[in-house]
């Protein structure tokens, strides 16, 4: 696989992904992953996801931004690694920017409850796995 | 739920999976996920699974061996996290274990190939998650 082919089927599959895995680091440095919803994504480079405030995750997060997000395809055996930098947002601007009405029984409150934050990553790097290739790649 | 429910939920789930994520921490400190074959499990305190010993993923735990295994059923949407320790295994006792037919088309030399190796995780703590129910435990 070329660079340029790797990307189009890595971001493929990151398009049609409605989870991501997300992986953050804990207050003692242990990685914690766990299934997401992915909101959004711009490429390969941003992903945006949501949370609870009073989720562990954030606290960990704003100790440590340093975080992967995996997509995975079980039944093609493909998966894509993003390893890079995560932050929380808590601004009006960024939850309108990807609120939809499914959200709502997940927050009380709706869009304005204040234990709704967005998830923003950002990758540095990649590794796409496909039938027994593995290609790396910066981003 | 209560733990006990918590406990054989999350081993059902583990039991049943053939994948399991695994995210381990690499020379720069970042969390890398992956998905991964399991080969077994005892319980939720351990589970195996198999490496090439050429994989970047190898020097990464002999340097650092903390460590998460993550098992998701996205049709039911229950995940289960598990935080731990990681080695890599290279003695044949382990292999032979392990070793099933299907795992000839990964290593060429099979049981005796020298790039084989079995990934050890050992469990201290986990949360499981189901139906917007969240539950830490102790291993």
């Amino acid at each position: 696989m070329t660079k340029e082919e790797t990307l189009k089927m890595g971001l493929d599959l990151a398009n049609k992904s409605t989870i991501v895995m997300c992986s953050t680091i804990d207050d003692k440095g242990f990685p914690n992953t766990r299934a997401m919803m992915k909101l959004g994504n711009q490429e390969l480079k941003e992903i945006w996801s949501i949370t609870n405030v009073s989720s562990r995750k954030v606290p960990h997060i704003k100790m440590n931004q340093k975080a992967c997000m995996y997509f995975v395809d079980f039944i093609e055996w493909t998966g894509l690694m993003l390893v890079g930098t995560i932050e929380i947002l808590q601004d009006l601007e960024s939850k309108k920017r990807f609120w939809r009405d499914e959200l709502d029984k997940y927050f009380r409150l709706g869009i304005n409850d204040p234990d709704c934050a967005i998830i923003h990553f950002t990758a540095n790097q990649g590794q796409y796995y496909h039938s027994f290739n593995i290609v790396n790649f910066e981003l």
